[in-house]
C-alpha cells in the first residue's frame, strides 16, 4: 500500500528542506499526565503566547489574566510570602517560603518572561514560587525596563544595579540569575554584562526557555511553529508578522555581545556555571542547545536539559510531572553551585 | 496574502498531532562548512544510512564500503596505529596513536554502531582513531556479537568480558566506554550490567547518537524521518517496513532494565558520570534527551550536547566544525571525569 511508505523530505539547492506535511503520535516518553495534556489540547482554542495582539496595554493585561490562576494555584503547594519594593530605584516583588529563609547566605534574582515587553507583574509569580519554596530561598524579580517605552541594554541595567545592590549583602558568588523566554535572554546578557561593567560575576546562571542567540537565528522557530503552534512559524526570511518584542532590540546589531553573547566564546568564557533548559517542540530549542555547546566550547560547565516532547518554558507547569523534575533541577543546580 | 499566513497544527483527541507541509531554511547557526553540507544534499542521491537492503551480509559490505573513505581521511589528520587481536576470546581491535600512548593510566572502550547487526569493522575506526589520537589513549573497540547470528545479552556479555580483562591493568575508574547509535545504546547497557555482574562501575560513558530506550520510543523517529530523512519515519503504530535490528532484542520486554536502563531511574542511579550526544535533526533525538533528563533526575551528573540542525551521530565529520567540536568535547570529558 502507499500509505505504508512514508514520504521524504526534499533538499533544494540552497539547504531549505521541503518537509512533507506528516502525522506526529504522542511520544511514549511522555507521564501519564503530560500525554493527558496533549490529549486536551485539541479542546483548547488556541494558547495564550499564540495571541497577536498589536495593543501592548491590552497584552500585558492579558498575559496577566493567563498567569494570575496558574499563581493562585502554585501559592497552594508552595507557599510564599510576597512583599513589594524597590531596590537601587528598581520595582521588585521579593519571594520567600511562608515558614522563612532556610539558606540566607544564597539569594536568586529572577528575571521575568514577556518578550522584553509584556509579564510584570504575573510571570514573575509562575517563576519564583516554586524556586523560593523549594530552595528555601529569597528571590528577587526584578521589574526591569521593556518595550515599548524602552530599548536595550535599559533592561539589563536594570538588573546589574539590583545585582550591585545585593552584593553589599551577598557574597557574589552566592548570587544567581535565571528566567524564562526574554527572562532567560536577558539572564544571559546579565552574564556578559557583570564582568564588562567591571562587576564581579554571579555565581551560577539559569537561561530557560531561550538562548543568548535571538530566537529566529535557528531552526526550531520554524519546526515549533508547524508542529507545536504555540507561537507563528517565521516567514522564510525569518521575519514576523509582528515584532514580539516590540522594538526592544531596534537598532542593535544581530551580532552585539551585550544583547546576544551566545555568538562570542570570549564572552561566554566569562560565564559562571549555566543551567539552560528547553524542550523538543520549544522554539527555543535551537538558540538554546546552541548556547550550550558554544557554553562547553568556552570551556563553561553547562547543564542542558532538554524536555521530550516540551514546549516553550515547560517548567512553569509544575503540576505535571516534567516541569516539576525540571523545578527541583533548577534548586539542586543553585544548590551544588553557588559557592 | 495568504501565504502571509504559516498554516497551524491540528491536534486530535488522541493526542496525535497533523503536522502540515512546511519550508524549512537553513540555520543561521551552522558554520558555513555545515551549510554547504545542508547544500549539497540536493545532489546525493541518498545517505548510506537509509538503505533498506534486507541481506545483511549485502549490507555489512555497504556499511564498511561507507565508512572505509572516511577513516583513511581521518587517519592523514589523525595518525594512530591500529592493531588486531583478541582480549577474554573476543576480537578486538586496538587504536593508539602513532607517536605513542601519552596518558598510559587511561584507556577507552569503544562500542561501534550499525544497528546491533552490522558495522564491524568500519564504523570502529571513524569512532575510534580522532578519539585516540586526540586523547592520547589506547581505544580498544569490540567486535561484540550481533544480529541475526545472535541476540541480546550477548553484545553487552562481550563488553563486559573485554572490561573484566582490562580491569588487570587499569583501575575502573580510568576506564571509560563509549560508542555511537547502536554503540550508544551497547554502552548504556554496560553501564547498568557491569555492576548488576558485581563488577566495579567505570569511571565514565558516553552515549552517542543514542539513549537508553528504544529508538522509536519517542518522537524524534517521526518528525526526523520527514525532517532529516536519512531514517524513515515509522508508521503511526511505531513499526518499521524492516526490523532495522534483525531480531536482536527478539524476546526482550521493551523495558527490560539490562536492553533499556532508561526507563529505571534505580538503574541510572548506578551510572558513572555521562556525555549524552545528539543532534536536532537526528532520529536519536528523543531517546538522547529523555535519558539525559532521567539520569539527572537519579543525581548522575549527565552532560548534553545536541547540535544545532546536526543528525545521527554528526560526530562522525570530524572535517566540519561542529563535528570537531563534539570530537573535542568527548576527549575533555573523558579527560575530566576518569579519575
Amino acid at each position: 500500500m502507499e500509505s505504508e511508505t512514508p514520504p521524504k523530505p526534499q533538499f533544494l539547492p540552497d539547504g531549505t528542506v521541503v518537509v512533507p506535511g506528516f502525522t506526529l503520535p504522542v511520544s511514549t516518553l511522555l507521564s501519564e499526565p503530560a500525554a493527558a495534556f496533549a490529549r486536551m489540547r485539541a479542546t483548547m482554542p488556541s494558547f495564550a503566547p499564540a495571541s497577536e495582539e498589536p495593543d501592548v496595554t491590552v497584552r500585558r493585561d492579558q498575559i496577566n489574566a493567563y498567569a494570575r490562576p496558574g499563581a493562585e494555584r502554585m501559592r497552594e503547594s508552595f507557599p510564599v510570602t510576597i512583599t513589594r519594593g524597590t531596590i537601587a530605584g528598581v520595582e521588585v516583588m521579593e519571594f520567600t517560603p511562608e515558614a522563612g529563609v532556610t539558606d540566607p547566605d544564597r539569594v536568586l534574582i529572577n528575571l521575568h518572561g514577556g518578550a522584553f515587553c509584556v509579564g510584570w507583574d504575573g510571570i514573575p509569580m509562575l517563576e519564583s514560587i516554586p524556586i523560593a519554596s523549594l530552595g528555601g530561598w529569597r528571590v528577587v524579580s526584578v521589574n526591569y525596563r521593556m518595550a515599548p517605552e524602552h530599548r536595550h541594554p535599559a533592561g539589563v541595567q536594570d538588573v546589574a544595579a539590583v545585582y550591585a545592590a545585593l552584593l553589599q549583602d551577598y557574597a557574589p558568588g552566592r548570587i544567581g540569575i535565571y528566567g524564562g523566554s526574554a527572562g532567560g535572554v536577558l539572564t544571559a546578557q546579565a552574564a556578559a554584562w557583570l564582568p564588562a561593567q567591571g562587576l564581579p560575576q554571579c555565581g551560577a546562571i539559569g537561561i530557560f526557555g531561550a538562548g543568548g542567540v535571538p530566537f529566529e537565528s535557528g531552526e526550531s522557530m520554524f519546526t515549533a511553529g508547524y508542529i507545536d503552534g504555540s507561537f507563528p512559524a517565521p516567514r522564510l526570511d525569518r521575519t514576523m508578522a509582528i515584532d514580539m518584542t516590540r522594538g526592544y532590540f531596534d537598532g542593535v546589531d544581530d551580532k552585539d555581545p551585550s544583547a546576544w553573547p551566545g555568538w562570542h566564546l570570549d564572552v561566554l568564557a566569562q560565564f559562571p556555571p549555566t543551567l539552560v533548559i528547553t524542550g523538543t517542540r520549544a522554539m527555543d530549542l535551537s538558540p538554546a542547545v546552541f548556547t550550550n555547546s558554544q557554553l562547553l566550547k568556552a570551556g563553561v560547565r553547562s547543564t542542558l536539559i532538554v524536555g521530550e516532547s516540551q514546549g516553550h518554558c515547560f517548567h512553569y507547569q509544575v503540576s505535571v510531572p516534567e516541569g516539576r523534575d525540571a523545578c527541583d533541577l533548577i534548586v539542586r543546580f543553585f544548590r551544588e553551585n553557588l559557592n
